[in-house]
């Protein structure tokens, strides 16, 4: 028997700071995404996956941006909390692939995130213009 | 001929700037769910609904935290972009509401964005602690 | 008589949202920087300098990054308030000039703020290193 | 001999994350504000004062609101580095005090910052109201 069904997780702690909450005293949810997108690239550094500041130079791949997302939001956290976010990719497609994020408080989940991602690279002619490239063998070698 | 079948619908318009975007040069896309946030509670207030600072005294409500959320990213913005949010609510529940979020840079269609959210009330003896509130008459009367 | 006296000025005007304010109910200060961040390069764009995105282009600056700040906060602001922000340089030296920015909500004074900034250039060989460039002429008789 | 003339420090480490830096690759500047204020909310954390959420009930004390700052910005950063801060409080007054704040990345410095703040109390009939108290012996004990 093998993990071979078994995706690779990564996990990601962050604090709650006061200002990360809102007049009702709670995590205000965009701060959510600004977590999950740290995890999410935190995975790719747990795989070995370099940098996209290399990945720019060799591979032309500048970041994986956000195509998609669908997010549950399970209970409140508040400043003081550490959370702890649980990351894997779920899915591989041809030009994107899917995130799966889960955000626990010890044993209170908090909220779970599936996301559509791309690997990016950037139009030479028109900087602010990016397209999802293949996924390149090298990364996803390394991720599953 | 009666206009029974459209829904009210806001418009919220957010300048992109310089610090929400990231070093591939668009938009980081929490931010769109900080403008999406703004957006949903101006919604309530072109309807003529009063501040949550004002519906915690009158009513309990201490705003309308988001239980569940889809997004779809289209295509990137960038700094001195000029945001337009169309808000709309598509379907009152019990306890919740969807809430319908469209973004676009004069014709181009940015992301879009279906929220699920709740009127909260907030537990006395335990200020963190929020639920939801049978959502008041007096509130949808004014949205629909 | 002349104005010559008189540094030119441009207003920014900003919203307080919800997600601005912290759980004490009041804006939380990191907000200010980004509003005054803005602000300041409204002042730019106000004088008729062009965009960074053209000038990293046409002149290798990149932008005006901060490299010492004062600020005072007078009196808080809360989500619904609407702030003004009047900003002026008041002093130029060789490679660095002073931005005064002050923040109004009607007749209150709410924040002041008095920056020292660069127009910065990028190292070709190091892009995360950034230097101080003398000032562009044709960027200084815009904005006196 | 004693080492009553140096005051206690608190350190606090703060990952760079892609999504606190800007168009030019580096954090934008006010990140660093967000990070000092958990770093100075850290600092009575680390001398054992309780919570904000405890000492409103307790002494009335909702927070350290900042009253005025000076910064001073040395080196960038950007993502992938990790900053410490390092926090003490270099002088008490009557109704503030001089918190000092020093960031660093390995041995290079990237900002520091001087901030005077108050322990704030709410108005009773005016909830976004606050002002200076005189600031707590138990708190200021534990802290020196």
């Amino acid at each position: 028997m093998t993990n071979s069904s078994l995706p690779r997780t990564s996990t990601y702690t962050q604090r709650v700071e006061f200002g990360d909450c809102d007049p009702a005293g709670i995590v205000w949810f965009p701060h959510f995404f600004r977590w999950i997108d740290a995890a999410s690239r935190h995975f790719f550094i747990s795989c070995g996956v370099p940098s996209w500041q290399e990945t720019t130079t060799t591979l032309g791949v500048i970041g994986t941006p956000l195509v998609d997302t669908q997010a549950q939001f399970t209970k409140t956290a508040t400043y003081g909390d550490v959370l702890v976010i649980t990351t894997s990719i779920t899915e591989w497609r041809n030009k994107s692939f899917v995130q799966d994020h889960r955000i626990h408080r010890g044993e209170d989940a908090i909220m779970s995130c599936q996301e559509v991602r791309i690997f990016a690279g950037v139009k030479k002619d028109s900087p602010s213009s990016i397209y999802a490239m293949p996924i390149a063998p090298s990364i996803r070698s390394l991720c599953e």
